[in-house]
C-alpha cells in the first residue's frame, strides 16, 4: 500500500454537495459591486468582455429566443463556449414602470457543458446595467475619437447612472449633457452622479443635448418607433451608442443618420431583427465589433467619421457577466447555496431518494 | 369620499414584495410529492397536463433549443399560453450516472406574460420524471386496450418507479415485467415498489419482459442508436411508450416496428428531430396526442392495433407541472422566498438601489 494509492481511494476525497448551486441575490449582487466598487467592476467585466469577444468564433451563437405579448416580450439568451454553457432569462415591458416594476428584470445560469449542472444562479436585472454599459464603453474605446470627454445622454432611467459611469472608467468620458422627457429622471442622474466627477448639464431638449456632444448615448425606453435623433442633429466625429433600439418595432434613429455612419453591431442575425438597421434593407453593410476587438476589421477610419453602435445587447455579454461574476465569489462569499439539483445517493434511485425522505419525516 | 374610494387608494394596499420569487428546492419539492402522495400527484398532474393539451393551439410552441457537445446536451424548453410563459432548463449526460451525478437534472421557472416577471422556480429533476410518467400513463389511458393490467418496464433506472406508479394510477397497470442490463436496477426498482400493489417480475431479456405485456415501456439512457426492441417482439394490440429515445442519433426502436405502428406524438417539429421517427423520412405518418384528447383525431381504432407513443418530453408538459406545483404553494407552503428580482423604491432609480445599500452598510 503506497501512499499514492491511499490518497487516491474515493473515500479520501470529500464529494462536493452535488445537489447545491451557488445563488447571487439582489442583495447579494449590489454587495459585490459596492465591494468590488462600480468603476473597477465595470472596467474588470468590460476587460472579460472583451476577451470573450476576442474569441467571438469560439462559441455557439443563435438570436435569443422571444416570446411577444401584446405588453412586452421575454425572452432567453442561450450561448456556450464548448466549456461553460450560459443563458440569461430578460423580460422587457416598457409599461410596467407605471405599476412600480422594471421594465427590465433578468436572471441568468452558467453551467458546465461536461456534466450538464449549473454552477451558478444570479440575479441579473442589476448585472445586465452593468454588461450593457460596460460593453458600450468598450465599443466606444475602439469607435469614439480618443479625444472625446462630452457625452450626451438621452434617456435618463434605469440605465442611464451605469453608463455614464463606465464612460468615465472605460473612455475617460467627464462632461454630460443629460436630457429626458422627464426632468426628474434627469435630477435623478444628477443626484445620483454626484461625487464621480462629472460635469453635468441638464438640457431642455435632445438638440440641446448633442451640441457639442463626442459621444451620443440614446437609452430610451418605448417599446414603439422613435426618432429621438433626426439627421441634422448628429455632426462629423461623433459616435453613437445606440442602447434603447432593441425589439423588432422599437427604434430611436432616423434612418437617415444610419446611411451617413459607420455602423457596428455584436451579432447580425439578430440586429437586423431588433436594432436601428431593422429598418434598413438585409444586405446594409455592417461591421461585427468583435471583428474590430480581433483586429480583422477596422474600427474608426478618420476623426470626422460617424460611428455607430447599434447595440442591442448579445447572449455573450452576460456570459462574460456571469462569468466574472462567479470568479468573485470564492474571494468575497457573497452567495448562498441554493437546493436545486436532486443528488440521490446512487444516481439511479431517483425514486429511492424520495422514499428516504419519508422515511426521515 | 366613499369607501369605495378608500378602498381604492393606493397607499391602503399592502405593496407585494415585488423582488421576491417563491422557491421550491429538491427538499420542499420531495415534501410536497410525499405529502400529496404519489399516485394523487401523477393523477393530479395529469389531469392538468390532459387540460393543456387539450387547449393546445393556445400554445405558443417551438422545438427545444439544444446546446449539444460530446458528452452530452443543454436544452431550454419555453412555452406560453399568452397568459403565463413557463420555461426549464434541462441536461442530459448518460456519462453523469458512471460520476455519481443524474444524467438528467432540471430546473424550471414559471412567470406573468403580462409583466414578465417570473412568478415561480422550481427544482425539476423530481418534477420531470414524474410529468413523464403522467403524461406516459395519460396517453396509455387513450391508446392502450382498455383491459391492459401488464407492462414490461425496459431500463429501470432513474425514471422507472415514476413510470410504474403513474400506470398504475392511471390505467391500473398492476402488474411489471422488468428488465435492464444491470440486474441490479431491477431489484432497485422492485424493492422501491414494495407496497404499491404490484406482481413483479424481474426478467432476464428483453424478450422474456414483453412476453405477454399488454403495454411496453422502453425507458433506457445511452445516447446512441439502439435496438431495445425488434419487430418479432411486438406483437397484435400491444401499446409501446417509448420514453428514451429523445435527442438527434438516440433511438430505441427497430424501425419496421414504426412502420406497423399507429405512431403517436407531442409536437412533430420537435418529434421528428429527436424521436423514434428520426429514422423515418420526413412525411411519415403520425397522429398528434393532443388531438386524440381534443377528439379531433382518432386513438386506438382495433384492439389488434399496435400504438406508439413516441414520448419525447414537450415544453407543455413542464408547463403544466409548474402550473401545477404553484397552485399548491398557498396550501402547503412548501417553498422559500428568493431575493430574485431587483425592486427599487423608484422603478427608473436601479442606480439609487445600489447608493441607498451602500448607506445601510
Amino acid at each position: 500500500m503506497t501512499t499514492a494509492t491511499t490518497l487516491a481511494t474515493p473515500a479520501m476525497t470529500p464529494l462536493p454537495k452535488l445537489n447545491v448551486v451557488p445563488f447571487v441575490s439582489v442583495d447579494d449582487m449590489m454587495k459585490l459591486v459596492l465591494r468590488v466598487g462600480v468603476e473597477r467592476f465595470l472596467t474588470e467585466l468590460a476587460a472579460v468582455i472583451e476577451e470573450d469577444f476576442r474569441r467571438w468564433e469560439m462559441f455557439e451563437k443563435c438570436p435569443r429566443i422571444p416570446s411577444h405579448s401584446e405588453e412586452g416580450v421575454i425572452e432567453l439568451m442561450p450561448t456556450s463556449d464548448g466549456t461553460l454553457y450560459g443563458f440569461k432569462y430578460v423580460n422587457g415591458h416598457p409599461k410596467n414602470m407605471r405599476e412600480g416594476r422594471q421594465t427590465v428584470t433578468a436572471f441568468g445560469v452558467l453551467a458546465d457543458v461536461g456534466n450538464g449542472y449549473p454552477m451558478l444562479l444570479s440575479e441579473m436585472t442589476i448585472l445586465t446595467a452593468l454588461r450593457t454599459a460596460a460593453t458600450s464603453a468598450l465599443v466606444a474605446k475602439y469607435l469614439a475619437r480618443p479625444d472625446a470627454r462630452t457625452m450626451a445622454i438621452i434617456g435618463n432611467g434605469a440605465q442611464s447612472e451605469f453608463q455614464a459611469i463606465a464612460f468615465k472608467a472605460i473612455c475617460g468620458i467627464d462632461r454630460l449633457r443629460l436630457f429626458d422627457i422627464d426632468r426628474d429622471a434627469s435630477e435623478k442622474c444628477r443626484r445620483n452622479l454626484k461625487g464621480h466627477g462629472f460635469e453635468i448639464t441638464i438640457c431642455a431638449s435632445a438638440e440641446e443635448a448633442v451640441e457639442g456632444a463626442d459621444i451620443i448615448t440614446t437609452v430610451t425606453a418605448d417599446k414603439q418607433c422613435a426618432t429621438i435623433l433626426t439627421d441634422n442633429m448628429v455632426g462629423p466625429g461623433v459616435h453613437i451608442n445606440a442602447v434603447g433600439g432593441d425589439c423588432p418595432g422599437k427604434t430611436e434613429l432616423h434612418r437617415d443618420i444610419l446611411q451617413r455612419s459607420d455602423v457596428f453591431v455584436e451579432y447580425p442575425p439578430q440586429t437586423r431583427i431588433e436594432g436601428e438597421i431593422q429598418q434598413m434593407p438585409a444586405d446594409f453593410p455592417v461591421r461585427e465589433v468583435w471583428q474590430v476587438m480581433a483586429g480583422r476589421a477596422p474600427g474608426r477610419r478618420s476623426p470626422g467619421d460617424i460611428t455607430l453602435f447599434d447595440s442591442v445587447g448579445f447572449a455573450i455579454e452576460d456570459f462574460s457577466a456571469l462569468r466574472y461574476v462567479r470568479d468573485k465569489l470564492a474571494e468575497t462569499g457573497l452567495f448562498t447555496e441554493l437546493d436545486l439539483l436532486a443528488d440521490p445517493d446512487e444516481p439511479r434511485d431517483l425514486y429511492g431518494m424520495l422514499l428516504r425522505c419519508k422515511a426521515k419525516l
